[in-house]
C-alpha cells in the first residue's frame, strides 16, 4: 500500500543570479517542477568570491542580496550561499536533494554531478532544463551589454 | 461586536521594476505591511511609454517581463499593467485600494495621489515607505552605473 503521505521531493538548483531576470525565474520554475506536486526548492547561490575565481571577476550584485532577492521569489522554499571553496560532493552531503536541475549554460556543473552520483551509487536524478526563449534579455550578459550601449558614452 | 472575519486590505503600490534589486523587494514588503495582516498587495508596472515619457527613454527590461518578474515575488498577489495613458483617478477607481504606498522617490506620484483623495472625499490612506539603506546597489541608476564603469571600454 501506497503510503499516504509522500515524503516531499527536494529538488536542488545552483546559480550566480546576478542582475534577476525572467530566464531566472523560468529556470527555477522548470526545476521544481521536476520535483513533481509539493516538491521542495533549494537554490545554492555561487559565492562571490566562487564567481570571481571562475569568471575573473565578481558579480554586479554582492552575494547576501543575490540571496535575499533569489528567496524572495514565490517558487523558491530556501536560497542558501554555497561553500567558500565549491565542492559539489559537500553540497549534495548537505542538501540531500533527490534531483539536481542543471541549466542550459551548467554544463561543466553537470559532469561533475553526474560524476560524483555515479562514483558514490547515489540515488539522485539529474534534470537539465532546456532555455527559456521568449526574448533575447534573459541572459544576464545580455542584459549588460544592453545597459552598456545605452548608457556608455 | 467587531466581525470575525475582517476585510483584507488591499494596498496598491506602482513603480517601473527595471533591473530588480532588493530596493524593490524591501519597498514592497513595507508597502504590504502598511495593510496589516492578511493584506492584499497589487502592483501597478509603469508601461514602456510612460517611462519614455516621463524619463525620456523606455526601461531596460520591456514591460510584460517587468510585471511578470514582480509578480513572481513572495510578497506580491498582483501585477498588472498601468494604462497607456496614465492617470491616477481611473487606477484608483479600478483597484479601489485601502492604502496607497508610495515609495522614497514617489514625490510627483505622492501629490497626485493626495489631491485626487481629497478632491473626492475618498477614504485612502496615503503611506510613504522609506528608503532601505543597506547598501549603494539598492537603486536601478546606481547599478546601471556600476555595470557601464564595469564593462564599458
Amino acid at each position: 500500500m501506497a503510503s499516504k503521505h509522500k515524503k516531499r521531493k527536494v529538488v536542488l538548483a545552483s546559480g550566480v543570479f546576478d542582475l534577476l531576470h525572467l530566464g531566472h525565474v523560468k529556470f527555477l520554475e522548470e526545476a521544481k517542477k521536476a520535483g513533481g506536486k509539493n516538491a521542495e526548492l533549494i537554490v545554492i547561490i555561487a559565492r562571490d568570491s566562487t564567481v570571481e575565481k571562475t569568471k575573473g571577476s565578481k558579480p554586479i550584485m554582492p552575494e547576501s542580496q543575490r540571496r535575499t532577492l533569489v528567496e524572495s521569489l514565490k517558487v523558491v522554499d530556501e536560497a542558501v550561499l554555497g561553500f567558500e571553496n565549491f565542492d559539489i560532493g559537500e553540497v549534495i552531503e548537505k542538501i540531500k536533494p533527490d534531483i539536481i536541475a542543471l541549466g542550459y549554460d551548467q554544463t561543466a556543473m553537470e559532469k561533475q554531478v553526474r560524476e560524483y552520483v555515479n562514483k558514490h551509487g547515489l540515488n539522485v536524478q539529474v534534470v537539465r532544463v532546456s532555455k527559456f526563449e521568449e526574448d533575447e534579455l534573459s541572459s544576464s550578459s545580455k542584459i549588460r551589454q544592453k545597459i552598456v550601449e545605452k548608457f556608455a558614452r
